[in-house]
């Protein structure tokens, strides 16, 4: 069984019609895992919507506990691409890893609600690396895996890149 | 690299609307790693575009030969559902596994241009696998991996299972 | 208020996944008109979903008979493009019109399902058109509006064009 | 031949993946066009790319100008929402009507890119009604049309609705 704890990021953002501006509302992630036919066991739970730019220690905090706390030992975690690297750093810092658990984090460029997203190509990606690799924390974007403390992103290109 | 085998199957499926009726064009696959931000060096060929059902031993032969000749180790190959597991036997038996190859074969269970596809998901999930598993022929579907003998297409539901 | 009478084609086909084939299940129609933020008083009723080179003599007659019936003097049809000039005739020769009755047919190139369809367009004009038209039979297609002896789709194209 | 003038608009809203934010490019109105398999002869020109809450006098100036340059006597005029009926005033203050011009105005409460969108209805129904009506200035949202003074946005709703 995987985990998958949503705290919202681009991969979830929507448009709110009446305020003609981006918003969050609830999760697409079980709508993405039906639309990607998967048949993993996955608990989903969401711990926050925002975007990842506001999230704050506390946030982060609550995080790492929630990946310290589950029983399942394989957990994905989506997340705005702003700051995912310092959550992983965060989780990592936390000693997660010995704990004997794998925790990856991906994220999205285009909101999945646009029709054009990324989301659903990492969400597939994420969910597998997720599945094979060893206990640590690492980040899925881009086709890619990077462990925790081997990337960042790319402000300019939106791309996320090994150290 | 990872070499990226296009042979048809419902991931290439168009509507011809002046036939009214699925035909294949040419692939989607580099489009839907566009579309997926994907940054992995793919080295994509079609070597066929059909239905899977409508696929020969001299296709299957031509798959074998593609993947035997490959200089990347890590090939991902699309291919209709109705026949993968055929396919995916026959390169084992061609014992591709023993040249040091990872092969990942993978689907879809609805055309990615009507919108609601299976297959950029799944194609997410095939890329990661094939960068991690230790040489064999595998079929990546429904967010889980199966080598190619543990596996069937279950044509009641569409999803593949564990024998 | 205005009639809206489903009688499948283009318009309403879907991909069976299982069947890795195109088929009809329920309308569109309603999800369009939400979709499309329409406001109009709008009376729905499915005749039938059927491809429209499969419509018969009696299936004609039955439109026929449904717009002879219909409380509302404004009706939209939505048709296969194949044989909508055909209903259009069978229509006009039942003298529709006399009865003081707007009758648009309308339909699509491509499903509404696979993402990109010129339904919704084609809906919004229909809908319009039939507001504003005298008693009598048209066709909307291509954002134009003909008189139901005044065109004829040409196969080659796909597009309707007057005669 | 319809002339169509672009003014943005959410019609033409983007979503912008490095800023995270929503912005303007350029207008989708040839690719929604194209879509609707639309074979009008539409002649298109974009005027500004703005949020109507952004516009100033000088800018309803300029499309006051241009619908009265206009050698088409029948215009599509692409707005934002919150102001169009704004704009249909300074037009019809203008006297455009007595040129012997029909101007329908619309627009989008969802981005086209977003991939739900009224705007392709609202673009259908607006280059039917502009085809029938008399000279004059409408507003054609919901699938409902409007003469300039018998209309509101009610903001609560996001719906336009007669005084």
């Amino acid at each position: 069984m995987i985990r998958l704890l949503v705290t919202g990021g681009t991969f979830d953002k929507e448009y709110n019609e009446l305020a003609g501006a981006l918003a969050f509302k609830k999760t697409h992630v079980p709508e993405m895992l039906r639309l990607g036919r998967c048949r993993l066991d996955v608990s989903i739970a969401t711990l926050m919507m925002i975007d990842s730019l506001d999230m704050t220690a506390a946030d982060r905090a609550r995080i790492v506990e929630e990946c310290g706390r589950s029983v399942e030992s394989r957990i994905v975690v989506t997340h705005g691409t702003d700051t995912m690297v310092e959550t992983a750093r965060a989780l990592a810092q936390a000693a997660i890893a010995d704990g004997g658990k794998t925790v990856v984090l991906t994220g999205a460029m285009v909101p999945y609600a646009f029709g054009s997203s990324d989301g659903l190509f990492n969400l597939g990606s994420a969910l597998s690396f997720v599945q094979v690799l060893l206990p640590g924390v690492y980040i899925a974007m881009n086709g890619r895996c990077f462990t925790w403390d081997q990337v960042r992103k790319n402000r300019e290109s939106g791309v996320f890149e090994a150290l």
